[in-house]
């Protein structure tokens, strides 16, 4: 997949920090006067909402092969009514999480064939791709300790074994490995401030 | 795909008769002893109904990419909670639609390329595929006039246009003149005891 100018995504586990740098990112640009939209998977149009919460839900007992599909639906909605128009636009698009995070998760984590995954992104995205990838890295004990933390219940992928994200985080560092030509390894156990200075730096000149 | 001994699906446009064909099918293979499950697609388990509530709700304007993935995303589910284990036990399978009608209706209908659908139909289903599909042919106008008099209100699929409904039927007509081996082509203008006795007079000797 070629990557499109102007589309970013931050991708790693959850509590890796994703949310506070997609904040502190979507500002600095806008303060730079450039337009930025963001995005997070699954999720961001109607449709792809209640994709997401049927995903998302502890109740339901997915099969591998139809979770791959349901995230795959959600993205297929959000690339048509989101990102692709605002990248025709001229807009930046910053999503939390994209398709690497499908190989990594369900790939990697639930050990499908990454093969028929990648057909899915054609299906999916068409052309639509990011052109830099930011993984923010952190490893599963500390991801753990920060999910307890915030005194949130757990959804369906939360709720997830330590072996599953141990898997899913070897999976992010050998997709990263594959592709550093598009991906960017950031410490995530460092502070916010000093994990947005290394994005930013990567990021402007890509601009 | 090769078909699974036991596993038979009715393909065609609602109005078809397949809802009557199926109850007549299941009764009198239930007659001569054989242990019958029906499904319809989609839907099935509790998962592939949450998303079948989701594909034909009006309300969801939902785009080509992710219809085709949603409607896999159910069958996956179906395929594997509920084909796949009663296949397993010896039972008969008869299905309300099979991945022929994503064709149809997807590929056809929506003018998606047939090959990544394909390939869907692999991630979604494995090596469970119909061993033989009856189609239930109709003339578009035919099927108007009888979802106009069954008094439902039309659903998101429903309420295309004759248009693509014309599309829809010569796909599945196209589609089975390319598997005649698995195929049989049945004039659902006849009374539904006639069609019965073609549906039944061809099963038979597959078992």
């Amino acid at each position: 997949m070629i990557g499109r100018r102007g589309f970013f995504s931050l991708e790693g586990v959850d509590g890796s920090g994703k949310t506070t740098q997609m904040a502190l990112l979507a500002e600095a640009l806008k303060r730079q006067g450039r337009e930025v939209i963001t995005v997070r998977e699954p999720g961001g149009t109607p449709v792809s909402d209640k994709i997401r919460r049927l995903i998302l839900d502890p109740e339901n007992a997915i099969v591998p092969a139809a979770e791959l599909l349901l995230f795959s639906a959600a993205r297929a909605q959000l690339v048509s009514e989101v990102i692709a128009p605002a990248l025709q636009a001229g807009k930046i698009v910053l999503a939390d999480r994209f398709g690497w995070s499908t190989l990594a998760y369900q790939g990697y984590g639930r050990g499908m064939d990454p093969a028929p995954i990648r057909e899915l992104f054609r299906i999916a995205c068409g052309n639509v791709w990011p052109l830099h990838s930011f993984l923010l890295d952190l490893p599963v004990a500390s991801m753990r300790a920060r999910l307890e933390t915030d005194g949130r219940p757990a959804d369906r992928m939360e709720r997830e074994s330590a072996a599953f994200f141990h898997r899913v985080r070897e999976g992010y560092l050998t997709i990263a490995g594959e592709n550093t030509d598009r991906f960017t390894v950031i410490d995530a156990g460092q502070a916010a401030e000093s994990i947005h200075g290394e994005i930013l730096a990567q990021l402007i000149p890509l601009l």
